[in-house]
């Protein structure tokens, strides 16, 4: 701590001028040719923080001129600044009062990693999933003319986020009207992984070589020269002229085309010339889009190199832009990802069938490693997941066996595709939702805390959370067996517990948990990768002489009746462990169940309760929300206490 | 049904051609110029039953030439024919063997309104809800890459529909692609209401006086003239004529920015036209775009001077074109849709900062009433329920109050914007779900089965369901109240209960139910309409003499804690009613707080059980899921035998 803060002084006196930019009222204050000096500290600031605070990297090194910029033209907060999924506005915290608490950026109790409307005033809407700030501005823009408050809204957005179905709903809704709107299209050509799809190819050939501005002036020269050549052309040039200039400044584009008025490409790390362009922006009423190429990791060689890598690098040398990997004496167990990446390829290497499919977390969900083994049977279908989900349902109507691997919060976009065009066409789908449960540091918008109490409301699906890398395999294994319907897997975030994971595939029973330890006192009944601590917390219970009975449940639908009976006829008192929401969630069905079999068994429930639950360390988290090891030793504890079992017979 | 067959032998005698058409393989025997007879045939045909058998109507005539083209060239059921939102397939089913059953259409127990893959071999992909279409075709098109058969996929969507993000996350996928697609866009400028957004007038403008066509052509003999003026212009044509075409071919098309190659607008009723322009296209390899221009109701006139009443206009006149109204000797009780319309009107007179949203449903929610009343308050924005909830969450956190009216089986597309951008954030926004519960006719798509459910998970959102008008138009009074944060109201498809519904609006307390009689010998608790059927049931369980405790919740979420302890403290048994699925909804709700406070009364629940539920009238549904009054009766005079409260403390 003391190192942090003498390095943070060290630090402080190259700062010379961000030092004094307290708010964007004292960047306003500062020429245009400081604001390059200005972005020069900002960019080097970030890096010397990030360096040694793990955080999201390259994309806020990439608008670091931009943001500048913004602020230096638009009067924040009254003006609007939106920042499609928020990663990259560290540059904006920073020059919007937050500099000196930049540190605990992604810290329990520090702030957050992308922009909350409770942390600041200039945080004009809260982001973190993609694709969000075009239908947002719309409604702003919009209330701006209901209320006569004549601010300006910008939406800055990523050519990766545009892929979402829904910035194009927000674009063709926001085209269609009057209100004022300037929407920036951050383009870099990547997201995390290189951008996908027909739209970035587009937007490549838009913005290189023969860009659109060129050809637009190129033709207006035409135009003139032709008419210069003699009045016979004259003529024929009169006649197409209206036509050429409708088509081409009107229709040629993606944008215009959607009642946007578009401007550039532009250089995005030209400051002096990026408040030049807004300042005219400002200016022009209605619908507008400016389009700004970037680069992701602008400014630091190494990130500019290897821009997936250092999307979230972790920690790394500041100088070398080597990653720090922490060197253990043992070796680690897996990543949950590298478990369903490897298994994936050592399946579909047997089950010609099998095909995987991610919006765009190729890297993020180790698909990657099939789609270099097998590029044509994985897809990577951009920042699309109710296109992933249909996309999928396509495959499996023709017989194919669709891996769908998308992150839990995710797949709450795709929420009516699982419903109504799988689970309803009853298609052989296996979804496989990564962090599932909470993930740590990107925080609220990124807990996956509801999918299992989502999936399991689905007929027709099964519901699956397996407890260990084995167990995920084994499942994934069972998952592309013939004749299976909808199937989900969810797993967390970071790492297993096995080190030597690469197991014999084996199926299970669909609906069948696995009893890890018979007992007497109390019962367990955990879900997923809880079942770790729980039995960590069953060996400190049976030092205490608790007798604990502990099942894996694998499975929240079909649930293990035959565990259940058990239980309720044995037990006065059941724990249920989940990494997922109370309301609705495995707990609940497990007292749906014995409710609705006559069992009158207690369930105590621990998982995440009802509320948003903020970032940390996922052990901070599991402690927050009172199912770390402690808890659920100290909660059997609690209710081993009355032993045996009084038969209450209730009808 | 007597009548009904003579009536239907009679209509056979003018179906000559279409009597023989029991497969697409009869159609293929015509010649051509038959073809036009046939779709006249067909067209009568669909006119003739829909007149006295009410389904979707506008949709199917206006696609009736497609239909048969489509059939005709393509080697259907191995080349995929994917009909958009299906209301336009009759004819499809009608040329697919279903003809002689297509009087029970969308009747309990007789075929679906909408394609289904277990109904047919030629309907390739199940639909229900829009723009699924051209996600479900690529996968199919990339799974007959993947299994090497060259089959054809085609997706026929309508502009309405394209303008959902997930068409537009399809589109740019597939567009990246070499696989064989073809995407017919069936442009009738109108979906259910007029089509909005700015796709819409780009739409128009490229389909309507100076096309987008022409103007290619005209380009093209442009350059040709030039060419011929002299060595002069020829040099400057050379220059810029790759740079020309390149733009104007490639790029001046929304579809060809996508990297579809664009053909069209061509007349969607021409058949002869559509067969040979389809057998072109059939050997153009990769993706492409058709765009028909149709009319919606083609073919019979007051369907087309009326589109919107005649998207679905129950039973008509077939000669008059008269919608044929049910008289009854007594007034009825308003569609819930009305009271809402109507209320929202009359609060938002008083309230300036209430606003409405509607996602292209503005006639069937009956925010038209508000649209036409203050245009500038009230927005359509087209099929984009996902843009819906973040415009509106833009709008609240602008201090406006947002009412966003989505059809509850529509909000599944926007659970993750309720979750991120309006709960998350704690924002005022108000959502009215209409079509909550089962919605009869439309059937397994439509059913707003799982709104209780999916609701009640979130974090800080009020989740409510009045019983009748008066309590819609006091829940609505109490949403728009300021400091409420999202607030969620759900109400059925069809009427209410009360003739007299324009009471005066009063305040209700957020997370208190209504006890509507007090009794000692079962408890029922209900939430929202179900409720007027089980107060029908406690009638007649008094004339048995059973004292029944009944209350109306009211809220899902707060739920009303002291009627569940009271009902805790006096009940063996209590009877849940929800029109809602039984896991994780209202039902469970009630269990999880009897269990987590130490109650063991039993929790009997009646719902939506675990599985997709058919069409058929709502009353047949509601007796096929045994919530009906008979079922409500039956259940409570079974438990209401164990007379009192035997208290068994657990801990």
């Amino acid at each position: 701590m003391l190192f942090n803060r003498k390095k943070r002084e060290e630090m402080s006196s190259s700062f010379n001028l961000l030092n004094q930019i307290n708010s964007p009222d004292d960047i306003k204050r500062l020429k245009p040719e400081e604001l390059v000096s200005l972005s020069g500290e900002l960019r080097d600031f970030i890096i010397d923080v990030l360096s040694s605070n793990p955080g999201h990297f390259g994309a806020s090194l990439g608008v670091v001129e931009l943001t500048v910029a913004l602020h230096y033209v638009f009067n924040t907060p009254y003006d609007r600044i939106i920042w499609d999924v928020g990663h990259q506005a560290y540059g904006h915290k920073i020059l919007t009062g937050r500099r000196d608490v930049f540190h605990t950026n992604r810290k329990y109790g520090g702030i957050s990693g992308f922009p909350r409307r409770d942390e600041s005033p200039y945080d004009a809407f809260g982001v973190g999933h993609s694709s969000t700030s075009i239908s947002a501005a719309v409604g702003m823009s919009v209330a701006s003319s209901l209320k006569l408050e004549p601010r300006q809204v910008v939406a800055v957005i990523g050519d990766g986020a545009l892929t979402g179905g829904m910035a194009f709903e927000g674009l063709n809704h926001g085209g269609s009207l009057k209100s004022n709107l300037l929407v920036i299209l951050n383009d870099n050509n990547i997201s995390i992984d290189p951008s996908v799809g027909a739209l970035k190819e587009y937007l490549l050939d838009i913005s290189t070589s023969r860009t659109y501005n060129k050809l637009k002036e190129d033709v207006w020269e035409f135009l003139g020269k032709v008419e210069r050549v003699g009045p016979k052309t004259r003529s024929v040039v009169q006649k197409f002229e209206n036509a050429i200039k409708a088509t081409l400044l009107k229709q040629s584009n993606l944008f215009e085309s959607l009642g946007f008025r578009y401007f550039g490409p532009v250089d995005g790390h030209d400051v002096v010339y990026l408040t030049k362009v807004l300042n005219d922006l400002k200016n022009i009423p209605g619908p507008k889009l400016l389009h700004c190429v970037t680069i992701k990791g602008k400014g630091y060689s190494p990130a500019e190199k290897s821009q997936t890598a250092f999307h979230a690098p972790g920690l790394f040398n500041r100088e070398t832009g080597e990653r720090i990997v922490v060197n253990t004496e043992q070796p680690l167990p897996p990543k949950f990802q590298d478990v369903f990446g490897e298994t994936l390829v050592e399946l579909a290497e047997k089950n010609p069938k099998i095909v995987g499919i991610t919006p765009a977390m190729a890297t993020g969900s180790s698909l990657n490693i099939m789609m270099e083994k097998m590029p044509d049977r994985a897809f990577d279908v951009g920042i699309a997941e109710q296109h992933a989900v249909t996309f999928s349902a396509g495959l499996a109507a023709e017989g194919l066996i669709p891996f769908c691997n998308i992150y839990s919060t995710f797949m709450q976009r795709a929420f009516d595709q699982v419903i109504h065009d799988v689970a309803l066409q009853n298609l052989h789908v296996v979804f496989c939702l990564d962090r599932g449960g909470l993930v740590g540091d990107d925080g609220a918008t990124h807990h996956g805390a509801f999918d299992l109490a989502y999936m399991r409301l689905i007929p027709n699906i099964t519901v699956s959370a397996p407890m260990n890398e084995e167990e995920l395999r084994n499942m994934m294994f069972t998952a592309q067996k013939d004749g299976m319907g909808p199937f989900s897997i969810r797993y967390p975030r970071g790492r297993g517990v096995m080190v030597d994971w690469r197991k014999p595939l084996r199926e299970i029973t669909v609906g069948k948990g696995r009893i890890l330890q018979k007992g007497s006192d109390i019962a367990i009944l955990t879900i997923g990768h809880v079942g770790n601590m729980a039995e960590i917390a069953v060996e400190k219970l049976s030092v205490d002489g608790i007798s604990v009975f502990h099942a894996d449940m694998r499975f929240v639908k079909p649930i293990d009746t035959d565990i259940l009976a058990y239980v309720g006829q044995h037990f006065n008192t059941v724990i249920t462990v989940e990494d997922g929401c109370l309301p609705g969630g495995f707990g609940s069905a497990v007292i749906e169940w014995l409710n609705d079999n006559g069992y009158n068994t207690k369930v105590v429930r621990l998982g995440i309760p009802d509320q948003f639950i903020e970032h940390g360390t996922q052990t901070q988290l599991y402690t927050y929300c009172q199912f770390d090891i402690e808890n659920i030793y100290q909660t059997a504890k609690k209710y081993a206490k009355v032993k045996g079992k009084i038969t209450t017979a209730r009808f």
